[in-house]
């Protein structure tokens, strides 16, 4: 994973739903299912594109998320 | 939704996995979706804990995300 994320978003992402204290494990691991997630949309995403167009649109991460 | 991760690294996950432009539409939308992830798993934790842990464990993002 290319630990893109921050951890410090990690943290606010979590105490945004509702959690009073986020270990750092709890942290790095919402960042690796989140990497994960965009990696597989991403992938998916390049393989729906058609073979002209380079620019990924907002439209097709709202398809390739159903 | 809080806004809370940024779009440059929306834009560099989306790259990582393969995209050679992004819109600024599909940053917000992958943002969009990253974030809503991060909210539902939170508050699937937050339901799953002992009343008296108050620390969010790496181990309950392991078990939400299931």
């Amino acid at each position: 994973m290319g630990k893109i994320l921050s951890l410090s978003a990690m943290e606010k992402l979590l105490k945004n739903s509702g959690a009073e204290r986020v270990s750092s494990c709890a942290k790095e691991e919402l960042r690796d299912v989140l990497e994960e997630i965009s990696n597989d949309l991403g992938k998916s995403i390049r393989l729906a594109q058609h073979s002209g167009r380079k620019t990924i649109k907002g439209v097709d991460i709202k398809l390739a998320k159903r």
